[in-house]
């Protein structure tokens, strides 16, 4: 399967990619968390920044909200902002890690009553979700343990199993759940669900609406991610992912700032799958949800996003341009260098123009990055938004 | 339930463990393999070994075999010859990395008459452990690419599925398949079978009789391999271990050089699966292999062995030493520091004496290793074994 | 160099442990600080909770403090009330990562008035020290990028080299400065000060009161930490310890919670050190500053102190019992598995009786924690420290 | 500093690159060497193929030896054959690690015959160097412990420091030392030279001929590789590189298969080095010997060689296009994403234009693999190369 430009300028165009509303806030280590002047106060000026976000790409019509972060009085009403803005809202993430209660655990906490309220927040999400008009429930446990011996593994699954099914069985059957896993932090010494055979087995007992969510950062250094990818699309279950990069631990930089290339080795995983044989795994592949999930530390928030943005149709379109037959034929032959060099002469490729003919078609600037440090935007963020900006 | 030191002895006193035929050859590194004069010249030889250490430690009746490196014109001969030293052929393992058509893999290979090949292969290994009596195929995968682009994924997992459904179809019905997964080498991009979830999904589509095996060495550094363990044990699918200790890759040392609190812990989920309430618990760990998987690359090997044996009794004598009543009351408490105390006051004791009360029970030398040094035996090896040693 | 059991006790008896006073107050991850009942509300509290360890263990006579976090009007004053409970005033903590002009470096920043800012912090620091009669600044630079291209290498390690030198010359001749390092976190591509070679070279150039600060959190996955203690000790630069165990990132947990074993490797080194020929060996080795610098995320403060504090006692413990003269007359007979025994030996040993042989010497209770945990204090704090407790 | 075009041809046209002897022989993993028909069969067709390799690109006019894996009875003579064929003798890296004395170390054997052994060796290897015309002895040493307390850390390092200031003594004055280091494998409990931070101590008391080599494959995963670069430049000792890339250990993969981007970050580091105004740093970036040092596993030599080239080039092509002056300022500004934006500009871009103009001004095909591939040069080879290849 070979693509010419046009083919892979249309299925550039037609890539949506979630901004989440935690992008737009200050955020940090465990160390300090930087305040930047402009930054959005509440969930209505997280939703006016994913907003210019899509107008100046194109390409991020929908805002994943943080429950109780973005908790409003009215949903409905958001949602009827966000729309006035551009967007909508997309996936909603319970929080299950800044009770107080949770110290010990949420779905896995030794204590009924912390497990129920847990379980009942998931179902307050799925209650917001509904208002809202979003079709996924995004959940990320920081559930495990710090020390030898602080909880009994098997006990502690027991209580995640029956958890989860409480929330899936309350889950309405156009919705999907998608299991994030993570390797370790906040949780030092285990993690409840700490890797992708985790979730999926998870995710298998439950149902088919419930799914993985792959966090770029959410892995073993040296962890072949492509390959994690394919598995879970071999399985029709791969649900979407969490979109970032790093160099150490979760570091949550902007995705494509450190080793692009493995992120071109993931997306053309992605492309195979969609055009596989297999309606399952096609299926799946078509639902994926690409959601960013960075923390502008340091850096000025709009324009990380903007990078990511553009890092992620990077790689994409690269992708898009392996020549999948004459791969194929390159590995039927044996042709180790050959069939690596396929790969290469897509990744060596200059994506960027084919990037901007995308662009050109969806009607935004050439470099949306440029255009909004151009623009001014910055500077009237700073001057409107005075006082305490939002946190996580 | 709290175990008096008679009921820790009466376990340690039960516990088998295989040792396996390349223990007692020279092995290395790609650098150089050292050659070691009195070392094993071929499987009798090995067996003769194994034998030795079995009279010494008293809990080594069986010794695991790798064909063909072990390969005889007549296993019931080898058999008898074992059992007339008073041991019995224990695991079989296939060996699918050192044939020349294995370049580019076995059972994932994309040649189909290397793929036959390849299971052929481990049907005459079946036929090899009906003619020793064993029960056991123990199987690691060398396969894998070491370049993106070598291969494609999930193609490769569809092989993979059909191999194995192959073999596992001509296991006899008293007969289990253990698989073994790990994380990088010989291949240095991606491993088919890279972790316990790949393995686990592999064993769970064939059939009950297949069961995963952990390599110890074969995980990312910092994994909670005590975790895997419940969750492999939770399903009723740990089939067994590779024994060995390490420090950065598949170093393959000897059991408990490294690090040996993490295999107390280990240890501990064990025999907390040994009384676990759930008979699928109970049954898989009461059938688990406890294969030692060392290389001795610069020390002498019957002193490794020796060494390995006696660290995977320590740490069960531990593990056996926790008080789990008293360490689910403190979970249940919230006490983080008072539960992981519990674990602490068991690893903080001397676990040698009831070793050496077990090892008094089993009427041999309290101190194994001693025994051996001050035997003679090793200076025995070296004037009898003269000439070429067997290698891999 | 054998020991008798006499001498160990001596040598425990002898060995001072630091507390530092934000081991007493909340702390947490980015994604939740726990706030627990009873917490320190400020310095003076944390001195009381010093005073109270050091009353129950006898060893740790000395409370780091941190500053600003522990910055009082008059030092004097808080010197003179360390010492009326029993303690006092130890190394000197500078903060160069919480004001929000460090966002982008201290000491590393582009910016000349942001460096001599945080040269004048460390200069007040200096001062700190004098008034409570401090002899250590204990400094750890945050200073990294996140992003490749943020900063210029070399332009911010010659920042780094200018403001240390002006650092150390207003150090008074009677005052060390301890140089830490850390391979990542907060900065996430890379760390000013990665590794113990950067802080090495930089201290070389300084002088010979400037000494490498080591946390046993600090360092890659894999690393070999005796190691570099060997090598810092045989330049006579190592010049303390920050004590934690961690088993991913820089988890800061209580001391021995994960791979009590590198520990015992570890103070074998010091004690080695100790006791050699070489003065400048010795010298060093006998001014380390063993520092605990854990975070009680999930549990009691107190407890998690106290459990730090025996693991510390206990690995030296067993260290000293390793048999010196008979390891080197194993390593010099090329004997790898029994060399290695030797120092089994000594791990294995229960080390417990030696250390309460020494707590009886030091008139403190058997079992520190016990005596804690029974004695009432815990509820005796949540009662009186009610409101705000200090955080980082 | 912006380059135009015509000047990134220029340096890339300049850019000298060593192969080395070994990539052209069958070498593998513990596991297995797979034998490739064709391949080299003794150190004269390994010069044949490296001079076929510097016809194709014109950038590889030496060939490392390796001896005693290259030893032949006149240099000399084979010297004039290299020359013949149109390349030199590079670097001679000495081998300290197979001979069986080296069990337990070479130049930290604790054996005073086997340190002078090794001493001996690497004497011989500079009286070929002087045969040959070589300029550089290029050590790695495979000394460390498989366990702990195999060795004493100290010990090993003066004798270390005592058999290299022996060698250093004999070096010619035109000659110099390269000094690598190796995180670990094949000693898997510690490397005596384990990290920059050893070897650049090594080398700075043995004297300014001595420098410290990077082999791009020998650090813990995570590591910022640049970092360490920058600082052995800031010092005037970085002396050289072995190139290959890794995904998990010491892969020794070829150049660019993994994580091209570090490369890249590698060669900007370098670039602005050779630009500095301190004559140290500059004098030092322009004696940089660039090795290749992969090792084709599975997959055709030549074309792996090749392969390895193009990566190198292509990566300084396009750190050859950063626009430094530009990214000064937008550090100075204090503008994170700008400055990492800058760097990804010239990144993204297409480099092979630039690296085929070059070709152009050097003579040699516009895309060697493809010449060599079509060139049937591959069947000679392996019609002419009857019988047992060469190997380690």
């Amino acid at each position: 399967m070979t693509r010419d430009n046009q083919e892979v300028v249309d299925r550039i165009v037609k890539l949506a990619i979630e901004t989440q509303s935690w992008g737009y806030v200050s955020t940090g280590t465990r160390f300090k968390v930087f305040d930047t002047p402009g930054t959005a106060r509440d969930v209505w000026e997280k939703i006016d920044d994913a907003a210019e976000v899509h107008q100046l790409t194109g390409v991020t019509p929908t805002v994943a909200l943080h429950i109780p972060w973005d908790a409003v009085d009215d949903y409905a009403a958001l949602a009827t902002y966000a729309q006035q803005r551009g967007v909508r809202i997309g996936s909603i993430s319970p929080n299950l890690f800044q009770e107080d209660n949770y110290r010990l655990g949420s779905l896995t906490n030794v204590d009924a009553s912390v497990r129920a309220q847990a379980i009942a927040h998931v179902a307050e999400c799925i209650a917001v979700a509904q208002s809202t008009g979003s079709r996924q429930i995004s959940l990320w446990l920081a559930d495990g343990t710090n020390y030898p011996g602080q909880g009994d593994f098997r006990r502690r699954r027991r209580w995640l199993e029956e958890g989860l099914a409480e929330i899936y069985g309350q889950l309405p059957s156009d919705m999907s759940l998608l299991l994030e896993y993570k390797f370790f932090e906040p949780a030092f010494y285990h993690t409840d669900i700490a890797d992708w055979g985790q979730s999926l087995l998870l995710c298998e007992s439950l149902g088919p609406r419930a799914r993985v969510l792959v966090d770029i950062g959410h892995h073993p250094l040296g962890t072949n991610i492509e390959h994690i990818v394919a598995t879970l699309l071999g399985r029709g279950r791969l649900g979407g992912f969490d979109l970032n990069s790093k160099k150490y631990g979760d570091d949550d930089l902007f995705v494509g700032a450190v080793n692009p290339h493995e992120l071109f080795l993931i997306c053309l995983e992605l492309i195979k799958a969609e055009d596989d044989t297999d309606p399952m795994v096609t299926g799946a592949a078509h639902e994926i949800l690409y959601k960013i999930d960075q923390c502008a530390m340091v850096e000025d928030k709009m324009s990380a996003m903007l990078r990511s943005i553009d890092a992620v149709q990077l790689a994409f379109a690269k992708a898009l341009l392996v020549d999948l037959d004459e791969l194929e034929r390159a590995q039927d032959d044996g042709d180790v260098v050959g069939s690596n060099q396929i790969l290469d002469d897509a990744y060596q490729t200059d994506g960027r123009p084919l990037v901007r003919q995308a662009r050109q078609r969806l009607g935004v600037p050439d470099n949306p990055l440029d255009a909004y440090r151009g623009s001014g935007s910055a500077r009237t963020r700073e001057r409107e938004r005075v006082g305490r900006a939002a946190g996580w």
